[in-house]
């Protein structure tokens, strides 16, 4: 049975211990940053490692019992309290990182973090993995540091559930799930990896697009030729390549691959006319990154371009002679690197066999292709009449003064869809993050703010949900 | 005045020293092969200007008076006899090398020569260098080594020019030869840096395609952007790249640029009926290297796709995430390295200009693009009526048993139009490289036979220029 303090007294002297511990509390963000988790990249498999223990050593502290549990790929961190709480909550974040190149546009090294200025003078942390998702994942642990030097606890169990493949494509979450998934039983799952609609005005992100990424590679010539006496007779791969990526766009922004758009579901006109209401523009949403033209469908909104409708991007490209200078080469091979968004009821494999059949179709006879990756999670929908969605709402409201907007977002937490299928359980989406955070570019930061009220929201919540 | 041997005598007793020297003529060529004189990477300066004194040095050892003059790039090396024969003949070559990338296609490290085996047994040196060019020159080289151990000297004065520029645009040679024309006058020039018509077969190239390099930039947001949140509505500029390359070919292999085909001059029929009877088919060119079908214009013979016809390539592109796995980012720019491939009077100053009006009509609002690059030379074409040409070609028929063919060539050899424009002179181009060498490619290598008659070949042709 539970004992301690609860209740509103609880929460108000919580609150007091986020406030007066908050410079203790941005200096073990600082310890958490300075581990170069890259997921992506096996060099940095020790860091990744490194991070799962910190994490895990960090729940110890706070009373969980945690576990570092070995994966196929990085591990997976999972700890919990069990205070007999009639409900139990589920947490999931991530501790890996992005990788940080390109590295000369950093101001400062990446996973040495300092403090900045940011836009209207506020006080941020830079570093790769200040905001995605390292930060936000702490502003959950400093709350459950704050019940705890307050002299009580959550009035619900926590579960904390932390993997280290959320930046290349959750590998190993299918099989932890099948194996595990007992371990992660909850009523409700939160996941912090989203953003605030403005610096104050908070949200709850109710939509995510799915993802599918792949490589595709275009195989010419048996080995690199020399332009000069190839040239005109011998396919370049790169031409391929080009051709391909420019036919599956046509020149209203829509994708042609053959059955992209089948299972798309349109949103409610509810939401499309809210959506019109907030009246995204290019000025608000492009200006700031040195844009000003919509590319997506151009019969669509701004806002349904990027939240409620599938893409193709190209993430990179390369092939031939990349290096200083020129070399007259015809290369052996061209790469581009492909993620698609999708979006309700799109199906991941579906897609990817159509992307498959339509770079074939385009082929030519003497040239090859091979793909790889294929990692795909579905779209997600929170249902709106949730009990414990009005409550977190309420919660964030206290917190901000102001109630927060339910938004879609156009990215992708291939998880929640797993919470869903494997779990039978809802998630709700709170993020404390900024437009302006750069995240997955140089200069990655969190607001001092994001970080500080963030603490003090999960605070609210926690009660909230009890 | 002159002394010594001279005609047939001398011919004989050099072809026997060419015989007898070849162990050691080898090992020089392997010494020279080890200085890794890669021009158009700025690490490798130093050993360009260690290839540079190795060839003057060689130079001042068989009689001639050398120096290595500076340039705002690599150095020239300038050698000559003086031994007031009536007529001169300026040979010119290069030091310098291509890039090794990609290195793991080596089966032994670039810079290390060793033998190999080729095709039907024929026995190889392998290694950056051992055919473009140093192995050619050496040819050259070791011939005149030749007549001074016969006891004797060439019926006419040498002059040997090496540039060591010629893999990347030879930026210092139009200054150079602004200030220097006169230590390079002569009556003729040869270079050897072209092949065989097959192992059996010399050949004398009398056309050459001009070339023109230029990298292009596009450029769209101003940072890396994260392709969840703004896939869609934010321009790519791979995508904006890769639609431009597209455009730039159509369906039959041609080019799109306004403009490109209108100074293109038609070969003589005379010229087509030859090369028809030659008939180069797909197996013959494309089949060794991997492919079958000529990717040129629909409407031309494959010969002429190569030989007559201009192009455009892409030598390289990059752009975004090319790392280990998945990285789902809009990148802020994107970027191809391209070369034309130009047939007399396709001008390469008006060919820049109409691509770059090609990329910006095709531009977005938001994007801009940047162009580097545009070094470029004209098409060549040796006089058919020449009489050093007849007398060149009575040499190899001597040497080989066969007359030898007279072939276009779809590269670029830039200096063949400045010694036509600035000296005055017409270009003899005889080399003995092989289709099969992999100039520009993992496992370069130079057939022995070729340095060996090559070299034999050069005793009879300076003879029979004399």
């Amino acid at each position: 049975m539970r004992d301690g303090l609860s209740g509103e007294g609880l929460q108000r002297k919580a609150l007091d211990a986020v406030d007066a511990g908050l410079d203790a509390a941005l200096a073990r963000l600082f310890d958490y940053l300075r581990i170069p988790s890259i997921s992506t990249d096996p060099a940095y498999e020790d860091a990744c490692r490194a991070a799962a223990e910190w994490a895990a050593g960090t729940l110890e502290e706070l009373g969980l019992s945690a576990a570092v549990i070995p994966t196929t790929g990085h591990p997976m961190v999972v700890a919990r309290t069990d205070t007999g709480a009639a409900r139990r909550v589920l947490f999931y974040g991530h501790y890996d990182v992005q990788p940080v190149d390109p590295l000369e546009l950093w101001e400062t090294p990446p996973f040495e973090p300092r403090f900045g200025a940011g836009a209207d003078g506020r006080r941020t942390i830079v570093g790769r993995g200040a905001s995605d998702d390292k930060g936000q994942v702490l502003t959950f642990l400093e709350a459950l540091r704050a019940f705890r030097t307050a002299g009580g606890a959550p009035p619900v169990d926590i579960t904390v559930f932390l993997e280290g493949e959320e930046e290349c494509g959750s590998p190993s979450l299918g099989g932890f799930f099948a194996a595990e998934a007992d371990r992660l039983k909850a009523d409700i799952a939160l996941v912090c990896d989203t953003g605030m609609w403005n610096p104050t005005t908070p949200s709850i992100t109710t939509s995510l697009r799915g993802i599918l990424s792949m490589e595709v590679t275009v195989h010419g010539p048996s080995r690199d030729l020399h332009s000069g006496l190839y040239g005109g007779a011998a396919r370049n791969p790169i031409h391929v390549l080009a051709d391909i990526l420019a036919a599956a766009r046509d020149a209203d922004g829509r994708v042609t691959i053959p059955g992209f758009y089948d299972a798309v579901r349109e949103m409610p006109q509810e939401v499309r006319d809210a959506w019109a209401r907030l009246d995204l523009g290019p000025d608000e949403f492009l200006k700031p990154v040195g844009l000003s033209v919509p590319a997506g469908e151009r019969d669509r909104m701004l806002i349904e371009q990027i939240q409620s409708r599938p893409t193709l991007e190209v993430n990179g490209i390369f092939g031939g002679y990349t290096g200083e200078g020129a070399k007259t080469i015809i290369p052996a091979k061209a790469t581009a690197k492909i993620s698609f968004r999708l979006v309700a009821d799109q199906d991941p494999s579906r897609i990817a066999k159509a992307f498959e059949a339509f770079v074939r179709d385009r082929l030519p006879a003497d040239c090859s292709v091979t793909f790889s990756g294929g990692h795909g999670s579905r779209a997600f929908l929170v249902d709106p009449a949730s009990a414990d969605l009005a409550h977190a709402a309420h919660a964030l409201e206290e917190e901000w003064g102001i109630a927060p907007v339910m938004v879609g977002s156009g990215g992708s937490i291939p998880i929640v869809g797993q919470f869903k299928s494997r779990l039978g359980i809802d998630t709700l989406l709170i993020g404390f993050a900024l437009d302006d955070d750069r995240i997955h570019s140089p200069n990655e930061k969190y607001d001092v703010t994001s970080f500080h009220k963030g603490t003090r929201s999960w605070v609210r919540i926690l009660q909230a949900l009890g």
